[in-house]
């Protein structure tokens, strides 16, 4: 592949390792999340949300447990202006929760900004410039000294409006493009900004350092990270937040390294929407920590009402195989992988307030609002028996013998092969009943009796291509005198390896459900039938008949 | 959120401390690549793919430089069974390549592998049993010493079918779920195949260490693979192998991490398709290493194409914001990022072949075969300056000055926000047309003559309100001249405070398009307007005539 040679690595290590955080093996509290949704988010949209529909997607995140949201950028353009002043005007912000305003460090654009949040309990102005070395250079044509003398001003002229407006304020700056920035100057710009706003324990300053484009493996992330925390000045009155995007696909891994390194709050999106890649993914991370056994300290409990909100406002989609989110990602068609699935859920029943530890499922779906059916055992060609007698016994109580599970696991593989599609729940259960229960082809059962004489007399009406016969049998069960009955008159021969039975807990009338498996001379394998009546008797009875028509065996 | 307190971590940390690789900086080659597409790839769609399919996906999959390709699972279904035969059969696996089957560690299995694979040139026979602690428990009901036996005859019965077979083999090993397995038994089970397989510089054997379900933060995994790395037997003639999932979002950060680990080779997908959330997506790695400068040893740059036979074959989708290939992930819709991507592209063309440092475009598009128009600057009410004049310039090319720009912007900007839609390249250039150029709302030019007597006089024969008048007027320039007959015969004052022509390369026929801002008495701002016709003096004449047009004072 050519022009790899035309690119460098655009990122620079810091002055001295800084890798401690190796050591740290899992993150054990949740970070302070800050929402960049309506911010950074709604940028990257094709169509930005209109006015009602960011409203909707404020009170959303609000419901969700954000404290802290970046509600856009107010200087920038009249709609976020008119946002931010309807969320103030009209009291649409609780009392525990902060907004957060972008500004450039450009003086008409801070003073928009403090207009624009005139009235509000609670804010976070926050500041940014560009510093990376591309920028410098090719963007804004300045110095190091220039492009800090931006920031010091912008951090300067925050400090005078604040005075002049009585916010509640905290102050926020970041290093736009901190990743492509030389890491003492990230530093040394951070420590001047710091300097000016002098910080207290009351009133913290958020040093926040964006990963605006991803650029390094996530390790060196976390070691640029560790080394501005352990160097930023004030740094117990500094909230050291992170501002991940995914160009590298790491989204997620930089942040949760860069906790480990020092980071406490995490700014990012739900599914990740952002500016080309994404921003880092807020519900990945906190249900990682989930995971883990670690309060996120958000509320994930309905996925599915996230994503029909989210994907109605932002017009976006979310991916089928999103983290914790995507329509498939508790899909299991592989026959392995649902025996497994079918055995763990199996061995959870001894214990269901234990942990979870069910194969290939990292989370029970049930936890975040989705279903077995339908979302974890999907039925396709390479579907196996486990899986496909899980589905029968979850969702219609079939509990079926492990032995006709499989042979019901080849008919309705066979079935999806052939028609090359995936089968819903309900079209496996037509093929198990269809081909298998109460079958009538070639004999069927009128009616049946039984003495208790000598072990067990079964008289047997039966209707036998529309003719109708009777016969009698003995043997020292009921099923054992109906089968001896049946080869006493016709011209075949079996005896029964498998019997099992039980009551059906679906309908409104109680069935029972019989499984019968019979060896038939002349046939190979096992013959499998199923009965299901009001009665146990006849369920049985209807069970073996099935298996019989089942045999091919019956056209004496 | 209720119920994390029923998760714990299931993973287990290595029984040393491993993390030598967080002193590497990057990954400076590439890893041998196995693409699991046809196998856990193919697996987890809704529909599998047919055979022609497959075969197609092979073919794209050689296209695009793979050498070991996983073609399935033989012994599991006939459709792999017969994919595998037709490939052998009808030669269609070039002598580089060589194909990959899987195989459960159990007899008739492995033999029904071997039965489909004879006759085939190079293979990897990939033997798998499950090893961690929650299959062994759940699953199996098996002990430890009971699992590694299973995975010892596996190894044995390989030994033998490869003597009687005689096929050009090499063996892979893979302990599956190996992420919840103990390090040191996975370690112990890896050894004791290892043993049995006797690995030779010639033919090296293969361990494949997957992430099945992604269990704990990368780094973590990262340090696993470095204690397996160091203490496999024989490790110089061990591939050590990564297969990483992304249930937790970090596919990507676990095989970059662990090949700075020490792995040697990757599994994984185009696009990261696989089971659930996705085995690690090849595409980002190969590009992570491309946009480092390391030459990825794949072919990439036709990314379209290989999306549009994806999307068909797979029935899946590319998410919008998938790394490098996502419909999104080259767009810049906000206008700083507009603004400094224009400006990093003026930069650029001093040093066209130089390494590339556009701002927030960590990939120049076209290395992958995407556009610049449509693909990197999107047009919507968030959208700025920077961004449509580049546009404008770069398809169509015109080349306004900085202010009309801004000008031009806002008015772009307003018609998105009104009409709450992304714009096109032909709706902003439509934009332009209308609002700018040739205007004849008032005054229409008619003609115009010049004589070169004390300066320039001009005669100019315009329309105003379908009535013919002919004026004149003196000036030292030409469009001073016709500005001063103007003003001496409308109730209009203005200067001329911006001007600029340049040749239009667009079109069969060259034409030339002027550039006018004017000052006029009573109006805030600058007026522009431009002009476009085959002559350069016509084209500034029609441009004076727009703005005085657009300036809405000409109502005399």
């Amino acid at each position: 592949m050519k022009n790899f040679e035309h690119y460098k690595r655009g990122y620079y290590m810091p002055p001295v390792q800084s890798t401690d955080w190796v050591n740290k093996e899992y993150i054990d509290k949740a970070p302070a999340w800050c929402s960049v949704d309506l911010r950074d988010g709604n940028q990257a949209l094709i169509i930005p949300m209109s006015l009602d529909e960011k409203l909707e997607f404020f009170k959303e995140l609000v419901r969700v447990g954000f404290k802290e949201i970046e509600v856009g950028f107010p200087a920038a353009s009249e709609t976020e202006y008119k946002f931010c002043r309807t969320l103030i005007e009209e009291n649409l912000i609780p009392d525990d929760v902060t907004i957060q305003v972008l500004t450039q460090a450009r003086e008409h654009i801070i003073k928009k900004t403090f207009e624009a949040i005139q009235g509000a309990k609670n804010v976070v102005v926050h500041l940014y410039n560009s510093t990376s070395y591309a920028q410098r250079t090719q963007v804004f044509k300045k110095s190091k000294e220039e492009i800090l003398k931006i920031a010091t001003d912008g951090a300067k002229l925050l400090n005078d409006m604040a005075d002049q407006y009585g916010v509640n304020h905290q102050f926020e700056y970041s290093p736009e493009s901190f990743t492509g920035t030389e890491v003492d100057y990230a530093l040394e710009v951070c420590n001047a900004v710091i300097d000016i706003w002098k910080p207290t324990p009351e009133r913290k300053v958020i040093i926040n350092l964006p990963a605006t484009v991803e650029m390094s493996l996530p390790h060196v992330y976390a070691s640029q990270i560790e080394y501005m925390s352990k160097n930023l000045h004030d740094r117990e009155n500094v909230v050291l937040s992170l501002h991940p995007h995914n160009d590298r696909g790491c989204g997620v891994a930089d942040a949760e390294l860069g906790i480990l390194a020092g980071a406490d709050r995490i700014e990012g999106t739900l599914f990740g929407n952002g500016e080309r890649t994404g921003n880092v993914d807020i519900i990945t991370l906190a249900m990682n920590m989930f995971t883990h056994g670690v309060d996120p300290k958000l509320d994930l409990s309905d996925i599915p009402h996230l994503t029909e909100t989210y994907e109605r406002l932002t017009r976006m989609h979310v991916y089928e195989r999103s983290p914790y989110t995507g329509q498939l990602v508790f899909a299991a068609f592989s026959g392995s992988h649902q025996d497994a699935i079918a055995k763990g859920m199996k061995y959870r029943e001894n214990d269901p307030d234990g942990m979870w530890t069910v194969p290939y499922l990292p989370l029970n779906p049930e936890d975040v609002g989705r279903k077995y059916d339908g979302d974890v055992i999907r039925i396709n060609s390479q579907s196996g028996k486990g899986g496909i007698g899980f589905l029968l016994e979850q969702k219609y109580g079939f509990n079926l013998p492990p032995k006709m599970r499989e042979d019901l696991g080849y008919t309705v593989k066979g079935v999806s092969d052939h028609q090359h599609k995936e089968l819903s729940p309900k079209e496996v259960l037509d093929i198990f009943q269809n081909e298998y229960v109460n079958r009538e082809d070639t004999v069927k059962l009128v009616e049946c009796h039984f003495k208790q004489i000598d072990g067990i007399q079964a008289e047997l009406t039966i209707l036998v291509n529309d003719e109708k016969k009777v016969y009698h049998g003995q043997g020292n069960g009921r099923l054992d005198a109906i089968s001896n009955a049946i080869m006493k008159h016709f011209d075949i021969k079996f005896s029964l390896v498998t019997y099992e039975e039980h009551a059906l807990q679906v309908g409104s009338d109680s069935q029972a459900c019989a499984y019968v498996g019979l060896e038939v001379e002349g046939v190979n394998g096992i013959v499998w039938g199923a009965g299901i009546k009001s009665d146990i008797i006849d369920a049985s009875a209807y069970a073996l008949i099935s298996a019989l028509n089942r045999s091919n065996h019956m056209n004496k």
